[in-house]
């Protein structure tokens, strides 16, 4: 049984005000608009990803638009929750528990999920910034990067971003205002960061006997790997690379039968800047201390083949909506409908969403 | 791919002010020993059932316990979550994503999960009292049922739970005492209702080529389903059956080959007294009306056959848990494990697990 991408739609990312039920509910409408014959009786599973605190989101999304689903629950896993929740979606219709699967992520600007209360290895600093700056710090000293390497990351992204309706970001910004924008630690600046902010996206999964009611163009997931390492900072492996990157690429690839070299485009976690060289490195895209060179260089030809809707940077990071946005950036790609972001004919495209310094990570694999 | 049930662990159910983190912990430890050659790297899948609003659990329970898996989240749907996960965690095995999974279901005694505040279909009588009140009152008026033969189904599973080494309750009720007990609505006595608590349970699922490695006497699940009608109360289509529960049984029923009268022992959400009758006739067990006779019959018979360790009346109910301890009841049947509540020889086992009202439904059958 194949598994593919059916349709999608977006909110905006902002900082508003909105209730998470508007949200998740704005986003499955645009989803509704964007697909021709989709009924809500097609529907059999209906997954909400967030790190929302409310509770029974997935029947409440369900009653809200008039779906009455076979299964439908919330799933959490704070920054990856989404593209654990398209995982989750693949196995009911893999295992033949379902037809079509409704995955819907959505966080608030002031999402709980952004700091990880629980993790007493990071002391009082539980601040994401603390474990990226360790990350940078480490680096930076390892592969002799400069804080001006890092920089051109995020010049790049908020560059692409201004391309992504969507984007949270509107500016863009040069290495010198990047290097001058607050300090928040030794090696973060202000525009290093990823912000939280308000946004939902539904994508909708279907089988290959289903698939062809909603779209013509199908994506197909054709690779899946995804490894948690731990849930504390410190016991990550490496500060220099994202271990369960590397595994859960290796499981993806090798279920794809691909490889890093084959890859046309990818969507890339980039919470902060040196996250973007770490994961492609651990994703095998080109060798270790060799990142920031390479996003320097897609940034000097314009060339989109990493992050082309802006990253997560550029884009904004409402947590649980994060992994699916990136999962139609994918899909608008390898469907040739990605306007001026689009990239020449990609045909394989990858998706890396992780959690928590890294401690999770997911790697999708799309086929056009 | 058949998915079987591998081996379980429990904490014994309290209003103990224990964090969340030691429930999960807890009971995954008994689950270690129980299962003899249970290593942590035979574990792919971790997911987490819970109301709680602690973030990351799935990560931070295979920290604690020493497992790296490939996926891990939590998993939240009100008080049927547990058996969401299962399914969830079927899926995995089925789909040949995972050979293992564990599936850790825990509450707290004060669990935000109890309210849905989100329904303002029921004004401001949120509590699940009111729901059960306006079930009650409509079941008593359509089948001429009195408070006596409802007091007798909390009197049959508070007397089972007895025998039940984990459950909340110690005490056995005379239908007197229930009806003398609290006055909390026209209909509901306090001895009506099952009581939030804390708690935790555990259960390995793994796939029919792993599973031999675990145990000799395997419980497989062959019978899936699950139904959603709406999110608030006052869309069910029914007050005097649960129409979630009637589909996803059929659907259950249909996917096992079975048929109700070929079950020989379940656990019901008795959630409240009035849920059990309701319940037994939406499961097809017995005709509509006629459920409170049955279970009378039973208490007077000391047939175990519904609700053999107190239902979650006499059990408790850490609405996380739930779902995986019923299935546990269910499972140490089919092995003729289950000491003074044993049923005799049974070969067919269900688990009817419920939300919100009902909601939603999760069905499951079991055979040895």
């Amino acid at each position: 049984m194949k598994v593919g991408i059916a349709g999608y739609g977006s909110t905006k990312f902002s900082t508003d005000d909105i209730p998470l039920e508007s949200i998740l509910l704005e986003s499955t409408i645009e989803l509704f608009n964007n697909i021709q014959n989709l009924d809500q009786n097609d529907i059999d599973v209906v997954l909400v990803s967030t790190n929302n605190d409310s509770k029974y989101l997935g029947p409440i999304l369900s009653e809200l638009v008039g779906i009455k689903p076979q299964i439908s629950h919330t799933v959490e896993s704070l920054c990856n929750s989404g593209t654990n929740a398209i995982v989750s979606a693949y196995s009911y219709l893999a295992s033949g528990l379902a037809r079509t699967a409704l995955v819907v992520g959505a966080d608030r600007f002031d999402s709980p999920g952004q700091i990880l209360r629980w993790d007493n290895s990071r002391g009082e600093f539980k601040h994401p910034i603390f474990w990226a700056s360790i990350f940078a710090k480490s680096y930076k000293r390892k592969y002799n990067v400069s804080s001006q390497d890092l920089a051109y990351i995020s010049v790049k992204n908020h560059k692409f971003a201004q391309e992504n309706p969507y984007a949270y970001s509107k500016k863009q910004y040069s290495v010198e205002d990047v290097l001058e924008s607050k300090e928040l630690t030794d090696d973060i600046r202000l525009l290093d960061c990823s912000r939280p902010c308000t946004g939902g996206s539904a994508v909708l999964l279907s089988n290959n006997d289903t698939i062809n009611k909603f779209t013509d163009t199908p994506v197909w997931l054709t690779g899946i790997g995804q490894k948690n390492t731990s849930a504390s900072f410190t016991k990550n492996p490496s500060f220099v690379s994202m271990e369960s990157t590397r595994i859960a690429s290796e499981n993806a690839f090798q279920i794809a039968s691909t490889s890093p070299n084959k890859v046309d485009v990818a969507e890339i976690h980039d919470a902060f800047s040196v996250c973007e060289p770490l994961a492609l490195e651990s994703l095998g895209f080109i060798e270790k201390g060799r990142g920031t060179e390479f996003s320097k260089q897609l940034l000097e030809t314009n060339d989109r083949r990493i992050n082309p809707r802006g990253g997560i940077i550029g884009s904004g990071h409402p947590l649980g909506a994060t992994g699916i946005s990136q999962t139609i950036e994918i899909a608008e790609q390898l469907q040739g409908k990605a306007k001026k972001r689009q990239v020449d004919h990609p045909r394989i495209g990858l998706v890396h969403n992780m959690s928590a310094a890294a401690t999770s990570s997911t790697v999708l694999l799309f086929q056009n």
